[in-house]
């Protein structure tokens, strides 16, 4: 358990594996395509899943929670909701010892059964906006599985809301790309992109998806969440209206938006490094782990009074804290196995130090090691915590530009695909045009900025005159 | 859906699906036996989950996500097990487009995935205790629906704890119907008798099961919570040993323990009355709901403005609130729907009420009306909150005992049955007793309370000395 992981430049995918398993963030479920999410994983998503949720109720948004099975009728309402994710839908047939009248699909997303819903509870324009969010297991089919970014279950939250007006549900889709923003970049410190899907890269029913996309350490992109302008696709399939102000019945319009576990999966490789994870304060289980380290049962009692007085301090200014004390295990294999798992710092107490009226404190981020008078050190802390937070988030900002190139042609867009990272060209084509550089370079547009820059260029592919930049990448 | 609920001397069944659909805490899916919770519903059970995941955490838990899907042969592993929970399952036979080679279950409850994961991560003495638990939804095929008390996909929490001794397993099986006390008792506001379930009670595949048990509003008892003493029977099923301190293979011990969204039934039918819902502060999301009346446009600003003080104070102060300022609906159709929905107090301000400096604040729980001084009210509130709380239990707890009957045999059993509530009796009957009263009566023996008075007595069924007190009821 404690060997370490591979090297990223050896073979980044088995590095990333080794990370997973080796941090105890997550394992295999004995189902192919399943994950069991650890408890040091698991505590991740949580920190991950209270500031999404906190950010969702302070927009207005209130959490509830709806069936999971789908009637197979209900799949089929919308034509291409159903192509986008029938096939890879998980089907009950049998229940109560009963082989069923209508089979039941596992929902892949709960725009169907919310919709349902919502018909019996939209009559008029006083009933809207409804801003519903809900957090839940999903399933899609997979069949090559990749812990936390591609699996058969997995858990997120799915927005819902509807809306009496298009300028409404457009305002929705951005406030809550911007949420997705604020969430990767801000306790994540994973610096995103922020765009639109072009049409060939967009949710199955929507009238267009909005979506963060950020660089992982192999420089290929990652998907991390998604806001979809629903239009009244949905209202239309499920026969949802209302009475508007002006007495007509209209139809609803609509907006959906998720994250998932697969954040998990981002935060590893967006900042992991060869001794393994590396965490943001804001989103890891412990900021600081303690090491006590002695041979004589004096210098124990000693150490251990200093580090009482130490974790009391913690508790009252918010620090989240792991006393290693572990008498079976050496400081140097606590060493490896805690900068395994990513923690922000960590705190090492012997005899000397006591003596000295110090604590040594080193950084995950850059290996620094600091000696700290014992008053000072929970302070320190405190105040180091947002450094390091800010520091990753630099990092990897750097680390994206570095790894971004602008490219004027086709042939040079391959020659800079083949270094790897971001490219950013004038895009005029079409979604044809996409399929074929795809097929040619496995790169895909990732967005379509909100950010622009001014002006205007030629198409690095097809020639013609282009006013929009777009983001291509291989992605996960 | 403001015309008020049933009786509950008419048609208590009736009233509580009255209360359920016009509070909006729930409503029906699709498919039969499923439930949507609605926002509100939803929130209570935030509050209770909050305080739960607390109180496991201080405990010494830590939360992780397990799959839902079981292979069909797991399931068949732990004989009790599968002939308790198999019949009841869903089961998933297509995936992905195709036929799936084994068929999975959808889980009714984890042990069996769960242990065959602790299989992986247990090889000594060091690697114990396990102390697991997983917020998730479980499927059990149900053919009547009760919304929040049976239906077919319900949410609940289920700890599974591996321990490398008997002793340690069943000190946690009763820190955990403890905690569950807790949980109804301090935060519900809802009395119940913790005690050991009989063997034909118990959980299918436990050596025993503890629980709570709460009285309804129809006086009929409500199973809350159970915490399961599982031995070695997963142990043996799943082939998971350690390496004990003595250097010998051993079986792992087990406990299992679980609360679900079946709480909020209980909690609406504890407190529950003829006008609706009665929260429990701690749990309520909202504690008060401003209701601002003015007619002339002058007022409603002066009225607002007060309200914003107010809320602002509400907001240090921890008092969550409501303002309903909607201009379509009038004072009284608002004051009947917020005690349909159970806020414990209402605060109104008229023009009237500005005049004089003063709030009008509205007790849902005993109807009371007082006039409070505007710059008292948050603390007035503040300080109220606490006592509502109280009362609500003391109230549920006199109910309770007022409702219990001693009997000595079997005539006066069935004539205090008829009367409805608990039966208290001194028992030495066998399983078969059980069912023969079971068959006869429908009344069941909830627990053997930890609590006994002192002394002996004869069981008032089959006439055998007994030292055991046990609770007889009728149940949901």
């Amino acid at each position: 358990m404690s060997k370490g992981v591979t090297k990223q430049s050896v073979d980044y995918s088995k590095w990333y594996t080794d990370v997973v398993l080796k941090a105890e963030l997550a394992d295999y479920g004995p189902v192919k395509g399943t994950m069991i999410i650890r408890p040091y994983g698991y505590t991740i998503w949580e920190k991950i899943k209270e500031a999404a949720d906190n950010m969702f109720k302070e927009t207005g948004h209130v959490n509830a929670y709806f069936p999971m099975f789908i009637p197979e009728s209900f799949m089929k309402k919308e034509a291409e909701h159903v192509e986008g994710f029938a096939p890879e839908c998980a089907v009950v047939t049998h229940g109560g010892g009963k082989k069923l009248e209508e089979s039941l699909y596992i929902r892949p997303t709960s725009e169907t059964i919310i919709w349902s819903a919502y018909k019996k509870w939209i009559n008029s324009y006083r009933d809207l906006p409804i801003l519903i969010n809900q957090w839940a297991n999903v399933v899609r089919w997979e069949m090559r599985t990749r812990l936390f970014l591609r699996t058969t279950e997995f858990l997120w939250q799915e927005g819902h809301t509807a809306h009496a007006t298009a300028e409404e549900a457009e305002i929705e889709t951005k406030k809550m790309v911007e949420v997705y923003r604020q969430l990767a970049e801000d306790y994540m410190a994973m610096p995103v992109w922020v765009g639109v899907k072009t049409d060939a890269e967009k949710f199955a029913g929507a009238v267009h998806t909005y979506c963060i996309e950020a660089m992982m350490g192999d420089k290929k992109a990652l998907q991390a969440g998604t806001s979809h302008n629903l239009g009244q696709n949905f209202a239309k399939a499920f026969d949802v209206t209302f009475l508007s102000k002006d007495n007509k019945q209209e139809y609803v319009y609509a907006t959906s938006w998720g994250v998932s576990t697969r954040l998990v999966g981002g935060l590893i490789m967006c900042h992991g490094d060869d001794k393994g994870l590396v965490l943001p304060p804001k989103v890891a289980p412990y900021h600081v782990v303690i090491i006590p380290i002695w041979r004589k049962e004096e210098d124990r009692v000693a150490i251990m009074e200093k580090v009482d007085l130490l974790t009391k301090e913690f508790k009252e200014k918010g620090i989240r804290y792991f006393v290693d004390d572990n008498p079976q295990q050496s400081p140097g294999w606590k060493f490896n196995q805690w900068e395994m798992k990513g923690v922000p710092l960590r705190m090492e107490i012997g005899p000397k130090d006591v003596e000295k009226g110090h604590t040594v404190i080193v950084r995950r981020d850059i290996k620094s090691k600091e000696f700290i008078p014992f008053k000072e050190s929970s302070d320190y802390i405190k105040n180091l915590l947002p450094i390091i937070q800010d520091g990753l988030f630099q990092k990897a900002l750097k680390f994206r530009e570095e790894n971004t190139h602008v490219v004027e042609n086709y042939d040079d867009f391959k020659t800079a695909l083949n270094k790897g990272g971001f490219i950013k060209v004038f895009w005029a084509g079409s979604g044809k045009d996409e399929e074929k550089i795809q097929k040619e370079t496995k790169a895909t547009v990732r967005c379509i900025p909100f950010e622009q820059n001014d002006g205007t260029g030629t198409c690095f592919y097809t020639g013609k005159p282009a006013d929009k930049i777009a983001i291509f990448a291989k992605s996960y």
